[in-house]
């Protein structure tokens, strides 16, 4: 049980450091390969609302996510939490959209399966504008 | 370390029993209860988004949101995740609001100090829509 949950951790925070190097530069690979086959997430807005499902699916989400955050966005980890197979990470971001000055606070929800993500759940906290 | 994480996933526990009880029925006193007197609050949106600092802006928070969803809110917990001082709650809510249907999918993360809740943070992962 302890040793599972190590494990979890250790992948969890590997996943969530490239999926923070894909947010800053738009490089996505090293966070795509971490997922499996049948990845799926949910997110809160626009386009890509509600259920996603399959890596394929993925791969485009994260190029219009950096897409419309042409700069990139920086995070501030906050906390981790985590069982045996979920961790969450809260963390605020910030970033240029649209040419206007962007901020969030974030939660997003890792499920991992073996040594890859197999899941995840965004959940906003605030509003673009604050964080 | 071990006990200290037991104890704070049981307090925990025991105050989303009565946040549970608090949006479903209006009755908040319990909940209230566990809260310390310096407690703080983030919430996405409204006339509450943002910091929300104190246990008096806690009450009107509480029954603002009993006044929104006058029918109450049910909730269906997904998954919970933990660590020495804080316990995330993944959830999703149903309810009214203003005559129409309401969903949405909820992260919430309680601080624990000694046996209270000393703050939290509120994040949405969907719309208010759909769940």
């Amino acid at each position: 049980m302890v040793e599972e949950s190590q494990n979890t951790l250790k992948v969890a925070h590997q996943a969530f450091e490239y999926f923070r190097h894909g947010l800053a530069t738009g490089e996505w690979n090293q966070f795509i390969d971490t997922l499996t086959d049948d990845f799926t997430f949910w997110f809160p807005v626009g386009p890509y609302h509600g259920l996603n499902v399959g890596k394929e699916r993925a791969i485009a989400f994260f190029q219009y996510v950096s897409e419309t955050f042409g700069e990139g966005l920086s995070l501030t980890l906050d906390r981790v939490t985590s069982n045996e197979t979920t961790v969450v990470f809260e963390f605020r971001d910030e970033g240029i959209m649209g040419g206007k000055p962007y901020k969030n606070r974030v939660a997003i929800s890792f499920d991992i399966r073996g040594d890859k993500i197999c899941g995840y759940r965004e959940y906003f906290g605030s509003d673009g504008k604050s964080n």
